[in-house]
């Protein structure tokens, strides 16, 4: 439905596919090309044609226009629509035998070929008009025509009906930008990007700096790829960003630094996620983080596309334990409410073992969420299926306990639960008939992180049975601050590791604790969260040296020669400084309502990291890997099945 | 002189150090950093400060203000400059008793450390005034100071008087960035960079589309980097341009992009290079050669630095083969003259037997350039290095002749010179006395070469004794066009190899001689030119699939598989486009007068490509290479000196 479905869309109402707003999708392009409150750009400056097919109106009645285009389609050899990237015109092609060579061009190029005619705008005869095509009320009365490129059969149709692959339309991928939709959001990306250097340039002094992607691997640099140089055995590494050159720029005094930055993260295989992706990259000197979060929200709400809501500014703040509490994630999708509620009080007394044994431990707490009409909506195979994803990601101790509050309370569970605690949970969550409520117990964050996952699921649910709770015309932005600065590793919990990036400055009031209790201090990061998407993260940075090198080398226990540099910078009248950066490729992906990533960039890269249309990455010769001191080690027979047993299914390269 | 003067310069009469015009550095830093015709940005916003320190001016007076910014110089703990990214302000260190706390911080504090003073902007007292400076006429009474970062003992003195070598400026960068001169060039870029962006998208619809980096090496691509991936034998490279992706796009109908794109290119060391550069990645459909052209010198105009002479537009143009005849190369310098003149006809008789040997051959010529006022500047010396220069870089058959105009020509060549060949060279050369004549002989193009690089040493050497020929304020832009589409290899002159790349579109009327004799084939590539820089090339594509696997596979013999994604997007309806891209880095580099595209980059490469500051590249664990299954082949020792033999005069890493 997504792809690829314009066409027929032109056809029969021009409305917009994402979302749920219709709007006529040409007359919407072209609001989006054109910068609001600014003049509209000459689209035909420079080259042969004297408009675009797209803006042809009654205004342009009686002109001479010559117009270059793709063959779109032809109705009976006397009718045939031209298309460029600014839209859709009706070419009448000549009958008369004077005209027997523009005539045989027009009808015998294949669908898809390029061609430049010229002719005169005329009214379509009357009751021949198109209202639902923006040049509806006109076509060309062509006079010459001249064949540029004629298309081969291709590959797919370019059509909607035509169901394609997202691996054929990867492989090609020059057709596949034709579609409509391809363009709409390539527009609008470019647009958005220009009103954000526009923001930040023109109105707030921001300068615009390069920094390199040739560096050096930093500590815990595992994700970075490797790009070998001359001298023997020294590797370039490929950064996963700017961060330590935004850094050293504010202690060279450049003050407020913005980079639209090429970053780079080598995490293997994994679903959307790209090798090299795009962040909108922010430093700023003498600011702290309500600064920063004023400038993000103002720079989001200028370059806002004008076919959406305005944005509401400033957005709303929570921390990080409250997002906990109530949303089990870091990331809580705010579009909708299922929040989840601590019960415990309601069951100090409980029956029901379960519950009993895990308030029985120290930090044991039991989580309900109240799922609204859930009962009514939600069908037995979908409580399996929550049952089952439980399961499947958390240990026994947490599994749910579904209650119905339709038909009093006619679950399974009902029975262990007290009258009085009924009415009390009916109380503290407002459960209303038909919803369905889920307990679960177990330490507060296990047992909020497993409400956070199923309310997710619930919500999937919930609009697979035709509820309607995330509105893809609402954007919901959220702050989420106050996280804690260092985490237990995983795997050797008594050690320290930072929870977003070793620069990150400890919260002013927890400064005594970072000697005492580390695993206590808050950090003066905050994330920037999109209708539950991480789109953006930063924080206030350590500008003093000694702090930094305790943290680096007696909390973390990294190697601080690596970060030398940096150190020393701090010692030379570092500036306080933070900064943030935005996630570009999500952004846009939100904001145009694709499905994934891949299909907000030109030239994504596969699942596997493949380049599907040129086949990269590709063998290299060892004659072309001699320059470089390498050669490749060719893994044995049980390497390779472990390499090629990478998962695999979700696209076939 | 160039880097670090600013400080003395401030003081001394606040005059820009580059080019020959003087102007008001901070005033000129402020009207650039302003947008013309825009509103200037709030450079204050989101930040803890009230104003920047260089803004406030006599209309300030009796203001509260909040600055912050780093100690520049203290005078007799009495008055101390502030200085930030804007300017510099003088601060009143308080001395009554009531202040003391806030005089202790302002009188100790180390100078480079950075302090938050707050206080009240007053006038100077009469006759303290210092016109020179923008702040000149007021200073800040300070009520309260706060030390936020102190400095530790510099490395250099960010003064002028203080030489430093380009290592040290590189190991130090965040340091030397502190240097007006390093602000100037950074936040110019940014400017021309963002007002070049307008000109794009919002004057001519020009969509800004991200292409990848991680792409595969491409047919004769030895000078790209390597990216080793997770799969056994497999490499991503770095792309030296966007080109196969930029006619991917116009293929897919994006109709116009722009990119300001990071290529990456691996030459060993090499001066004046940098392994990653940037540049203005422009392509167009439906164009030709003169619609590109008017767009880029719209584009330049639009974005040219309000501190400078407006340019003129159209650019001139000439074709390679006048640039040669003329100027000996296809980057004419054409602020000056000097150009080289055919005197074959002249010499026809001559009893010189190197010119009347030469003549003899079947392409023999003879060549002359007039040195104006050669005779009167040059020195013996000069001379002598001039004939070892031209002996060193050519062979001796095009050694030149000095012919001396001074005192009736008593150079030791004339008494060969008959008084008709004199008299006809004085004619067509319109020689005038005190000038020096350079001839030479031999084939058309080795003649013309040597006298075009003995043009720009003469230049170099008149200029060394007092002789203004290129005054840097003028920006003489040329288009040089007409190339030749192929050129023989060097190693192997049988075969063709592209001149520029093999994409490029044979001129229209050399269609013919494809097929016959493609070595006179012109393309149509054009190449623009300022002061003698090649700053950027392009040309029209070819569009026609045949055409082009014509081009690779029989004339250049590639191996077209590695293209098959470009030739099948060819055959898909590929419109007829062209496009150019601009050097970014080497334009910025002209624009401001730097000695090297290194003082227009914030975090550059050494000659050698090393990153000085952090050291990269470096090496890496041969755990870490495991994932990219490759290792190290450590050269033999005999390798290894052949390896660490690369000249390496120019920095010290």
């Amino acid at each position: 439905m997504y792809l690829g479905s314009w066409l027929s869309r032109l056809s029969r109402g021009l409305s917009r596919p994402i979302g749920k707003t219709m709007r006529p999708i040409w007359a919407s392009l072209s609001r989006n090309l054109a910068l609001s409150s600014q003049r509209i750009p000459e689209f035909s400056s420079f080259v042969s044609r004297t408009n675009t097919c797209g803006e042809l109106r009654s205004s342009h009645l009686g002109q001479e226009v010559t117009l270059c285009g793709w063959i779109q389609y032809r109705r009976q050899n006397t009718f045939l629509v031209l298309r460029d990237c600014h839209g859709l015109v009706q070419i009448l092609i000549p009958q008369d035998e004077s005209a027997a060579s523009v005539r045989r061009i027009l009808c015998e190029a294949p669908v898809e070929s390029v061609v430049r005619v010229s002719g005169t705008v005329i009214s379509r005869p009357p009751g021949q008009e198109n209202p639902k095509m923006p040049t509806g009320e006109i076509e060309i009365k062509v006079k010459t025509a001249e064949l540029l490129n004629a298309c081969k059969k291709l590959p797919f149709e370019i059509k909607d009906f035509v169901k394609k692959t997202e691996a054929l339309r990867l492989q090609y991928r020059y057709l596949d930008l034709r579609s409509f939709q391809m363009q709409y959001n390539l527009r609008l990306r470019s647009k958005m990007v220009m009103k954000m250097r526009e923001y930040l340039c023109n109105l707030h002094g921001f300068v615009d700096i390069e920094t390199p992607t040739l560096f050096k691997r930093t500590p815990g640099g595992a994700k970075e790829f490797l790009v070998p140089s001359r001298e023997p055995g020294k590797f370039y590494s490929l950064p996963q960003s700017p961060q330590q050159f935004k850094q050293l720029l504010m202690v060279g005094g450049l003050d407020r630094y913005f980079q639209v930055a090429r970053c780079y993260r080598d995490e293997g295989s994994r679903p959307d996620r790209q090798p090299e992706f795009t962040q909108i990259d922010i430093e700023m000197s003498f600011v702290d983080q309500t600064g920063i979060q004023r400038l993000v929200e103002g720079l989001l709400q200028y370059s806002w596309p004008d076919d959406k809501d305005p944005l509401l500014i400033p957005f709303p703040s929570m921390t990080f334990a409250e997002a906990l509490a109530t949303y089990g994630t870091d990331k809580p999708d705010t579009r909708f409410g299922m929040k989840i509620v601590d019960t415990s009080d309601v069951f100090r007394n409980t029956e029901m073992r379960f519950l009993r044994d895990a308030l029985a431990k120290p930090q044991g707490t039991v989580k309900a969420m109240c799922v609204p009409q859930g009962a009514k909506y939600l069908r037995k195979e979908d409580i399996e299926y929550i049952r089952k994803s439980a399961a499947h990601h958390f240990s026994q101790e947490v599994l749910p306990i579904f209650l119905n509050a339709k038909k009093n309370w006619s679950s399974p569970f009902a029975k262990f639960i007290m009258e009085e605690e009924r009415l009390e949970l009916t109380r503290l969550m407002e459960i209303q008939e038909e919803d369905m409520v889920l307990l679960t117990a177990g330490d507060h964050e296990k047992a909020c992180s497993l409400l956070g996952k199923l309310r997710l699921e619930c919500a999937d649910l919930l609009e697979l049975r035709g509820v309607v709770l995330r509105d893809p015309a609402v954007f919901s932005f959220l702050w989420v601050v106050d996280f804690p600065l260092f985490l237990a590793k995983e795997e050797r919990p008594t050690e320290l590791e930072s929870a977003h990036h070793p620069f990150t400055a400890p919260h002013s009031s927890d400064m005594h604790l970072l000697y005492t209790e580390p695993e206590k201090v808050r950090g003066q990061h905050y994330d920037l969260v999109l209708n539950g998407n991480e789109i953006g993260g930063g924080s206030v940075r350590i500008h003093d040296a000694q702090l930094q090198r305790y943290i680096l080398e007696t909390l973390l226990k990294e190697d601080v020669k690596l970060l030398s540099h940096l150190l020393q910078a701090l010692d030379h009248g570092a500036p306080p400084h933070g900064g943030i950066a935005l996630g570009l490729d999500r952004l846009v992906c939100l904001v145009t309502g694709a499905p994934s990533i891949r299909d907000v960039i030109a030239f994504p890269k596969s699942y596997r990291g493949h380049d599907l249309m040129s086949n990269a990455p590709d063998s290299v010769s060892a004659e072309e890997l001699k320059p470089y001191h390498i050669h490749v080690l060719w893994p044995t027979d049980s390497e390779e099945e472990s390499v090629s047993a990478t998962p695999s299914k979700h696209l076939s390269s």
